[in-house]
Order: structure tokens, then C-alpha cells, then sequence
């Protein structure tokens, strides 16, 4: 499954550079170089020389930002170098607080990646953690990367954003759950689980697959009620919008079963073994996915968006505004992403 | 904390006996004799007679069921034998069915084992699983056991239902967790998150626990919507219903923090040691617990209903009628239930 011998860099953008994106970068770095020669930070080389100096960690002893004018400069870089692309204007960053420049400087970089995987100059683009709010001071009107990546995207394909609808995968070490919604409330999630939207969510995982895993995926189906609403006792959802959705798929060769009650199902996904297994749970809105894949632990934990028409993930974990600059931030969830996107079969 | 010496038997009904019930019952008194041997079995004589000669497990071999006349005879009983008091006229119970016979024989040995533990005669009921259907057809209208015994109480205490409130908690190895609504369909759990009901769950766990753990619970509260909300952004809930409870649990000296992100709250209460860590979770909606609780593992759960007069707990599984009668039952979760039941300070 997959190559770690790319023929083409992975672009890593650098994420709010108040936050700890630019440590779990260079740790990453310290930790698995011969998987980080693959990828070049995009960013602001000035925040990114400035934030290795302020760092005192011994495991990064030695090690240096080193400008690039183009991603195919990663090649070049030798041991303890990392490749620097600078895509936005210079600006004082203080770490750990919110602030305009911050957010300006990680959209920038978003922006300068998906575009480049866009034009295929990428293999794919990982994303290190930016905020919501420096987002929202800087001006860009998207929530986040996720409604960031699929704006760019529809408007390189002359798409409307509807047309290319996408969803949120995440995974941990022993699940992983793709999403119907993710960031709205939870009636709004309740409104949202039709047969469309559901439907939708296993056409994108199951064509997502190959992509990704070499085949085509066995999906299950998370009800939205407790015991999947006990035959129409505890809510109708699962007679009316769910089970249609699976009915469909399975016309359209999609594997799929379900709906399973929610509260055993992702355990038994868990737990499920050889021929049984699936490969994903479809999960009915944010929290029902999210608990179980969180439960045992963030640090491995990856997110990826799923119909998009270049691989993107990122890691399980946001800004950590709190630890930054303090040289305690872990770098295991990145590059559990940039893992996974570099194993891709795009 | 807790006694494993009381001066009282525990009652442990033998729920539906077309389900694994009077199967784990007896790999219980097998594998644990001296937890067992404070436990006086309610239910059908006859079939759990039945029951034990057709199981060839080597594991019961040389093992008894006694009838007794009364609970206090547990203490006469020797190695090997079950004390069965018979609560319920005999019937032909098919393993594996649903019938009204089975649900009958189910709903006698729950409302015997609950009318002994108000009058005082038992120290704690313990229920093996009974089934929805048959509690139905056998002309029960309460949906399970925790319905029941509510109604059982309040009829006791000269109380209506409604003024004695009860809520579930679920414990795995490393989470517990208490419900704010159980067996509704999710639109009608969020009607159910109101301050009233969010403040009577904190109440009644917080009242429960010097009973059960012997002093004051450390409580989290987790919110409704994804990110709890995010300060309004995706639902008000958090703001409107959830923070005016707590806030007015902690007036009234309750140890209660949150609301916190439903998604990452109940992996930071499984790894919170020392005087961080809090005692259990209020969830706000069925799934939301029991996804968290279930996820590593059935084998263990423990179901207990606070707010009652007595002490009642259950295992976290249900009457498994797939695998009745063929010697596969484990009884881990239930021996859980009856160490929690004897462990209780009551």
C-alpha cells in the first residue's frame, strides 16, 4: 500500500505560528528524518528561524531553516536542514496569543499549498494546527482548513462548493470514522442526517478508498439514536434516512452494513477482526465519531479530508496556544499524518 | 471502602431465563464461591434447575441449585450449592425466544428482589438482563428494569414517580459516567438538557456517592454540542442550560467543573490522576456515555442505577438469546456488578 519514496514533496504548512506548529515541525524533523526529507514547510522562514533559536530542546541541536525557492529544493536539503518555502509577508508573532498576523501568515500558507496540489507540483498537503479566531481577525471567512481546502479546490475546477461536497476522516491507532457533519450543533447535526447527506458520506469515503488504501473499503453505518432507535421506538431516523441511504449504496456496489446501535458499534469495530472487519465507521455527526476515536489518546490520532482532488491530513490536535514555545509539544499526531499521506496510492 | 462481610444477602434476580441470565448466574458461583456465597438467586426453581443439567460445562460440574424459603438461608449453604428462592409460578421457557412466560418470570423475580430490598431484608439487588419484548408481552409497561424499580419505590415510599428521579451510571475499568436521559431518541434527549434536569443529575450523583465510595464525588460535566458550542457558535446549550446548573450545583457545595468538549472530555477523565481526576462524567444524552464506557470493552461494565432507596446494579450487557444455552456466556460483567453492589457503604 502506498510509497515512501515519492516522486513528488508533500507540502507541510506551517499552522499558526503562535501556536505549537512550528515545534511538532521540527520535531518531527529531529524524530523521522528519513520520512521528513519528503516535505517542505510552507510558511514564513523569518517566524520559523526565530521560533528553532527560541527552542533550548537538545533534540534539536544542530538543525537549521533553510530557504527554498522551490519544493523540489527538499532533494537538496542534508541532514538537519529544513526546507523553508516563504509564502507570506514578515510579521512579530508573539507566541501563544491570538492576533491577526498569525492567522494571515498560516491562511497564506494554506492557500500557497493547495494550490500547488492543485497544479499537481505537490503529492499532497499536511497541515499543522491553525486558530479559528487569528483566522477570523485576518479576514478569511472559512471556519477552517477543511471549508478553506474545498473553496480553493471548487473554485480550480469551476465547481460551486456544494459540487464538491467533502468529509472529515479521523483515525486513531484501532478506529477510524468518517463524518456526516462536523461543526455545527447538534440539532443542526440531527437536521443534517438525511438520506442524501448519508448517502453522500459513503459514495465519498467509498470512492476516497483507492486512493488511499489500494481497494475499495467495507463500511458499517452508526445509527443516530440509542440501539439505533430500538425499531422506531427511540426516534425514526434510522428507519427513514439511514437505512435508505445503505439501501442505495448497496445498489450502487458500495459494501455497507448497518445501521448498528451507537454505543457498541465503534467497541465492535474495534475489536473485529480478518474478513469481519470494517475499515471505517460512518458516523452520524461530530461527537459520535470523535469520542471513540479520541478515547484512547490523541497522540496518534490523524485528520483527513476526503473528496478533495489531492490528499490532505493533518494531525488530531489544534494550536495548543497554552504550551507554546515551551519546547513540551508532541509531534507524534503529524507525523502520524504525514505518514498516512505519504503511504497514499494518489 | 465497602464491606465484604455484610450482615445482609444480596438479592440476585435471575432475569429472563431464556437468555443467558441463569447461565452467567452459575459461572459466577463457579468462578467466585466467596463473593457468591452472599448472593440468595430470585427466580424459577425449576428452570434454573433445568438450566444447570443442560450446560455440560466441566467448569459447573458438581454444582447445585437449593431452594430456600428465605434469603437469610444463604448463609447455610455449602460449596457447590446456589440458593434459588422461587418467586414465580412454573412454565416451559424455550432458550433463545421471546415469550410472555419468560418476561412474567423475569418481572416476579425483579419486583420480589425490589420489595425485599425496601423493606430492608437485602442489602442490594443485583439483575441479570431481561428483554424489552418480553417484558412487554408478559404485560409489564415499564421498558426495563430501571422504570420498574423507580415505580417499585416510589409506590413504597407514598411517593409519585416523577418526585423520585433516578439516574443510570455506567462504570467501565478506567470511566464512569451518569446519564442525563437514557432511552429517548436524540431530539428528545436534547429537549431533556435543560437546568432543572442537568442540576438534578448532579444532585442525585452527588447525594448517591457517600452511600457508594464512602465521601463526595469530584464531578465533570460534559457540554452537548461539538467544542462544547464554542461560545455559542454551534449551539447554545452549554450556555443557556448547562453552566446555569453547574453553577448552581456548585451553590450548593457540589465539586463540579465543565461544561467541557463532549469529544476529548472523556479521554482526559480516563487519564486524570491524582487530585485532578474527577470521580465521573454527567453526559448529557445515552451515546454520548455509552460510546466511551463501551469502547474498551464490555467485559467489565457495570450499570447502576442512583437515586433509589437500596443499592441495585447490573451488568452492561443485555439477555444475548444468540448464544443461550450453549456455554458461551462470560460472567465478568455481572461479578463486576455484585463486587460494586457488596463493595456499597450503604
Amino acid at each position: 500500500m502506498g510509497t515512501l519514496n515519492p516522486t513528488l514533496p508533500l507540502a507541510l504548512t506551517m499552522g499558526d505560528p503562535a501556536g505549537i506548529g512550528p515545534e511538532i515541525i521540527f520535531k518531527a524533523f529531529a524524530a523521522q528524518p528519513d520520512l521528513m526529507r519528503h516535505c517542505c514547510v510552507i510558511g514564513n522562514l523569518g517566524v520559523m528561524c526565530k521560533q528553532l533559536a527560541g527552542l533550548s530542546s537538545h533534540l534539536l541541536a544542530g538543525m537549521s531553516c533553510v530557504e527554498v525557492l522551490q519544493v523540489s529544493q527538499v532533494k537538496d536539503m542534508k541532514p538537519g536542514q529544513i526546507a523553508v518555502l516563504n509564502v507570506t509577508p514578515n510579521a512579530d508573532i508573539a507566541t501563544g496569543l491570538v492576533s491577526a498576523a498569525a492567522g494571515r501568515m498560516a491562511a497564506d500558507a494554506v492557500t500557497w499549498a493547495a494550490k500547488a496540489a492543485l497544479r499537481g507540483e505537490v503529492l499532497a498537503v499536511v497541515t499543522a494546527p491553525l486558530h479559528k479566531k487569528a483566522l477570523s481577525l485576518a479576514g478569511v471567512h472559512h471556519p477552517g482548513h477543511t471549508e478553506m481546502l474545498q473553496a480553493l479546490a471548487a473554485e480550480h475546477l469551476g465547481l460551486k462548493v456544494a459540487d464538491l461536497p467533502v468529509r472529515m476522516m479521523l483515525s486513531s491507532q484501532d478506529l477510524r470514522v468518517v463524518l456526516v457533519s462536523i461543526h455545527v450543533s447538534l440539532r443542526q447535526a440531527i437536521d443534517a442526517v438525511t438520506t442524501a447527506n448519508v448517502l453522500q458520506t459513503l459514495q465519498i469515503t467509498h470512492q476516497s478508498w483507492p486512493a488511499l488504501f489500494g481497494r475499495h473499503p467495507k463500511l458499517w453505518v452508526a445509527g443516530l439514536n440509542p440501539h439505533a432507535g430500538e425499531e422506531g421506538l427511540f426516534g425514526i431516523e434510522e428507519i427513514e434516512e439511514i437505512s435508505p441511504a445503505v439501501i442505495a449504496a448497496r445498489a450502487q456496489g458500495i459494501q455497507v452494513e448497518g445501521p448498528f446501535a451507537p454505543d457498541t458499534v465503534f467497541m465492535r469495530a474495534r475489536q473485529a477482526t480478518g474478513a469481519s472487519a470494517p475499515d471505517v465507521v460512518i458516523a452520524m455527526y461530530h461527537d459520535q465519531g470523535l469520542i471513540p476515536v479520541k478515547y484512547s489518546g490523541l497522540e496518534t490520532g490523524v485528520n483527513q479530508t476526503l473528496g478533495l482532488p489531492f490528499i490532505r491530513t493533518s494531525p488530531d490536535h489544534g494550536t495548543a496556544f497554552d504550551i507554546a514555545g515551551q519546547g513540551k509539544a508532541d509531534p507524534a499526531s503529524l507525523l502520524s499524518a504525514i505518514d498516512a499521506a505519504l503511504r497514499a496510492d494518489f
